[in-house]
């Protein structure tokens, strides 16, 4: 055995021979041994401990899936190649907490995988199928052994099937990507203002009139909850309440504030429309409700949401004010906090316990509830030290664009909660990423979520010291392609999509200009342009990954920049300098390219003025005065353009039902902003350049 | 109106302004008007005349596949964007022959697609699709008038399942890619030496003796021929008969004319297994299963196979040597046309048309039989001339890895089928393309069939004088992306297949190989080393398409080249000869990769060739003596390496097999052949460059 190189240091220690792995997320305990297993057709697995219909199919994915990594036809031999061996049955229903550890002992002669409990070994199975590698002797795993354990017994992802529906085949798939990376959560964002997507027995009139024909089946739901329960994946429904209602109106507008009409919503953002909390018949209605999907989802918790109560309905009704008055109830919040608790009490007759987002925190609510944090750590916290268990989403939005490494930064125990004693800090279960889906389509919904997903896996099941950003993106790509492996379409998918753009223009210009662009991050799309439900999310700014590698090299590169490097920095620039005119033919021939120009045009500036500026540093001149100061302010207006005229409505409508005043309102529409929602993000890289000539 | 572009000349008059189109297969007539039909988000189908649940599936799919071509969200509007009208029902089973004929007529205000039936309604609904373009106002279908119907009335495409099964998902994404070129005949090789791949009631020792548990289940098949009927297209089944058995005889050695013990054969090539055409029991249980089977076909056709008859069982067989002499059978192939006689009234009995490979034409067997010629086109005529109707195949061989324009050259009614009567002519049916499986594993199928699929489909549908093989070229291009749309992944399966090959290694220096080398021709992997049905397809041959358009293109420009173009060429062989050197680490960390290593040092060199031939031309210098001839010499060796003397006895046994005398393999198999199985494909350009210094 060699010795153990600790994961904390995995990449410091970046000398020549230490065997590094691939693995992500990261075991707890890793240790190379000497040799290699092959893999080759006679792979086989045996179950000899406890055996269940769950181990054999999760064994038969395995062959399937190694049969695809390997090309090689799997035919079983007579010897077992992988054991598994596990003690005892999982529980019916996976519970938070439930032992995932396990062990993993791999020799040439063979490996061993073995845990307490079948959810230990379907972890360790995908930690034995990221080790396979190709060598020049052929595929093998390396000898190895690993301990393994979750730092976090809560680790999910939540997709938002209200504002984009995603079909079943879309769940599925990434139903296998979480299982890759070991998260065992799904969350359902069922319901919102733009859609109710599931099957109601007890009130068919939701699905029927609330979501445009796009819902799950109830049967479809159990396929759902089924396909994941075999993956070791609990699935838990979110009916977001009082708020984000509006859909659920249009078959049951006796249960809203107001009397409308409603409308499934077309514009993204909150509205108006709220359950009317003060009045039997509702909570005669949700207990129904709730009963129905109490039983279709066997998880133990039920998510209430909770969120974005804007409370114009319940100011302007004045049953409902002269019900506050008769009550004693101060305000909004305090009402939904009696909404909570009537809800509380419904959700636990049926069995569950009751979730929500952190504005459910109110001193009125028992301790049994769970907060969910997507506003702030702090809140996190501060729930913990009163009592409440939580997880935390805020950090890990994934729609907001940001790149690995910050969502890899955000540790649920950070902060405040660093603070927190070990029997508060015990009261945070872990997080769950959040895939909001305003600009997602089922196409594009895999290049949203992974693979950074795959880092913020890393952060909820590593142990808390595997921070090492280098690490991490050089996992990241291994994983990616292991993801795609599993089926997923964030790499397959992509060219299709640009070829769609170019249209019968050139693929490879368009290409050069997608590899350094991103689309704007945190909420700047919201205002950007007329944004409806049915708008076709086929723009380039749809299509490029959250995070360019290319710029993120580059910029690195040029950071650390010697004169030995500074012709390959020079042909890059000279490449992209000139891509414009490459690009031009397909601007003017494709409709979905002809809001590229300013961002081509931008790039193609932004290349000429690093190319000026390494002119001057080779020369060893001093640039003109100013010229320095001049760029810099030139590269931050490069490719920005005002919103045009008939998309200022639009603007002004977004925010001010975000409650922003009107005259800041009126300052952000009419502000300049980055064409076609793209930034070009060899900007930091050309700064570098220039100030070093300061 | 435009004038008409007669299809004849549209390659040859490409005038700047000519508006083209790209449909494959071309329409029999096609005439450009003005204006142009938008595509968007509001795109609704109606059906106004004769309706069925045929064509509201194929409406669906329609706007399935155009929210896929477009990436816009479809929310039927109230008026029809496309209307649909027939005039009644197809028949409940498609019959050959039946109706295909459309017209579409697209203005900007809409598009009209009429036809005598549904089945002509589902050609026209693919023509609209590939007509969808991205100009710079949108999505769109040009103004056009179409009149359109098949040439010929058997269009099909054989997949050999035998040799490598192929499951469900698979064969259903290629009925879709047929459908989208028109073609309308499946045919299904089912059983062969290598495996029974169907569930058979009558006898279900067939299916679980003989397929190592890879059949299709009967439910399976109906589903694929409901997918297909949906589609346009029938299914036939071909179980050969009486060699190509083996498998057969797992389960029912009684069938066999020597007692066995047989095996699912693991080798390729024709193998001694026959049934034994002179005991009464085999008709009994071939009137069984032939009856078992017709139920489960619904279509007229019923294959019997019937090639390829090595005779040594029959002839080491004294009972059936006795029945022979007994009733004045003269030889094997009589033998077989008296077996064919009491299968065609079997065959006939199960109301169903009986056929079979050339092999069973015989002057014994009645006119109503159909012959597929597989060993020429002078079989056809043949057949043609003698009252047999008939179908080509010879020439249209997808496996042996010719180039499309091969293929597109081939035509059903040249050679001697071209001095026919218009009577005999008429009894040509048309042709199958045949993907024989030998070399193909579900995963790279798609990358065998598609797209030189579509150059075949053309030549069976697009009028005789459709032979513009570069218009082929530049459309093949468009309808590979436009199948690849379809569900294909003949495209998006390229790059994963290359990533495993590199494993750790530089992608781009691989791909720049894969790019200029081809697969081994025709039958020459057969020898090349020891095949089994289990070996893994996953090397560079499987992966590369069978025809290089990279070398295609740069052989060409080569050819007309004129010195502006020779720095473009030199940059092009400088990355050829630089390669290797870039290919190297992947060589030798990569087991996949390692036996590319002389292919790599061949391009290499033959890019060095080329330079160094540049060189003299733009100095004006005669190379020294025999330099020419000397190099020329060099180019045919390079990359060529011998069989090692493992493979050798595989070789002899397979070339053995097939009848080659000893002397005459031994030869063969001790000649050297190409390395990895691979042809470097820019030869041709560097003879060119070589031989213009002469």
């Amino acid at each position: 055995m060699k010795p153990i190189v600790p994961l904390l240091f995995a990449g410091v220690l970046a000398f020549a021979q230490a065997p590094q792995h691939d693995l992500m997320p990261a075991p707890a305990s890793l240790t190379f041994g000497e040799g290699r297993l092959a893999i080759d057709g006679g792979f086989r697995v045996a179950v000899t401990g406890y055996d269940e219909p769950r181990l054999r199919s999760a064994a038969a994915r395995l062959v399937e899936r190694l049969q695809r990594r390997t090309g090689i036809p799997m035919r079983p031999g007579s010897a077992a190649t992988l054991t598994l061996e596990c003690q005892r049955a999982s529980l019916p229903v996976q519970a938070v907490g439930e032992d995932e550890s396990y062990t993993l002992e791999v020799t040439s002669a063979g490996a061993r995988l073995r845990a307490p409990l079948p959810l230990g070994l379907l972890r360790g199975l995908e930690t034995f199928l990221q080790l396979v590698r190709l060598d020049a002797q052929g595929f093998a795993v390396p000898a190895v052994s690993i301990r393994d354990q979750p730092r976090f017994a809560w680790r999910g992802l939540l997709i938002d099937a209200g504002r984009h529906f995603m079909p079943l085949a879309v769940l599925k798939r990434n139903i296998d990507g979480m299982a890759a990376v070991k998260l065992n959560l799904l969350h359902l964002h069922l319901s919102d203002d733009q859609g109710f997507r599931i099957e109601s027995k007890a009130f068919p009139k939701l699905h029927q009139f609330g979501s445009n024909g796009q819902f799950y089946t109830q049967e479809q739901m159990r396929e759902i909850v089924a396909y994941a329960r075999e993956r070791g994946i609990r699935v838990i429904p979110e009916f977001d309440m009082p708020g984000h209602t509006s859909s659920w109106f249009l078959g049951h507008p006796e249960l809203a504030s107001a009397p409308g009409p409603y409308r499934v919503e077309r514009t993204w953002g909150v509205h108006y429309g709220l359950i009317d909390p003060t009045r039997e018949e509702v909570y005669q209605f949700l207990d129904r409700f709730i009963g129905d999907m109490a039983q279709l989802f066997p998880d133990a918790y039920f998510h209430i949401g909770g969120d974005e109560v804007l409370p114009r309905q319940w100011n302007e009704n004045a049953a409902i004010q002269a019900f506050l008055q008769k009550n004693g109830i101060r305000d909004a919040h305090a009402l939904q906090a009696c909404f909570n608790r009537r809800l509380l009490a419904i959700v636990t007759r049926h069995g569950k316990r009751m979730m929500g987002w952190d504005e459910i925190l109110h001193p009125d609510l028992p301790k049994d509830i769970v907060i969910h944090s997507w506003r702030g750590a702090k809140s996190l916290a501060a729930a913990a030290r009163q009592g409440y268990q939580g997880i935390l989403s805020w950090g890990y939005y994934l729609d907001l664009m940001r790149p690995a490494s910050a969502h890899y930064a955000v540790d649920p125990m950070s902060g405040e909660a660093a603070a927190l004693s070990p029997e508060e800090a015990k009261r945070i279960l872990g997080g769950e990423a959040c895939l909001w889906s305003e600009y997602v389509s089922p196409e594009i919904l895999d290049g949203r979520i992974w693979p950074r997903m795959a880092a913020i896996a890393e952060r909820f099941w590593s142990p808390a010291a595997t921070t090492d950003a280098d690490s991490m993106y050089r996992r990241l790509e291994a994983a990616s392609r292991h993801l795609e492996l599993s089926g997923l379409t964030h790499r397959s998918n992509y060219r299709p999509i640009l070829e769609r753009i170019a249209g019968p223009g050139n693929l490879a210009a368009l290409e050069t200009l997608a590899q350094v662009v991103e689309p704007l991050k945190e909420y700047a799309r919201s205002t950007a342009r007329p944004y409806y439900s049915d708008t076709p999310l086929n723009h380039l700014v749809d299509a490029v990954p959250p995070e360019s590698s290319t710029a993120r090299l580059f910029n690195r590169r040029v950071e650390r920049l010697n004169p030995a490097g500074i012709p390959g920095v020079r042909s890059t620039l000279a490449r992209w300098r000139d891509n414009h005119a490459r690009l031009l033919p397909t601007l003017e021939r494709s409709a979905l390219a002809a809001e590229l120009a300013p961002v081509s045009e931008g790039l193609s500036k932004m290349a000429a003025l690093g190319l000026e500026a390494l002119d001057y540093r080779e020369q060893g001149k001093r640039p003109p005065a100013d010229w320095v100061k001049n760029s810099l302010a030139l590269l931050d207006t490069l490719s920005l353009r005002p919103l045009p005229p008939e998309s200022q409505p639009f603007c002004m409508e977004i925010l001010t039902r975000h409650n922003r005043g009107e005259q800041q309102a009126r300052k952000t529409c009419a502000a300049p902003r980055p064409a076609a929602e793209l930034l070009i993000q060899i900007k930091p890289g050309i700064q570098t350049l220039l100030r070093a000539l300061e």
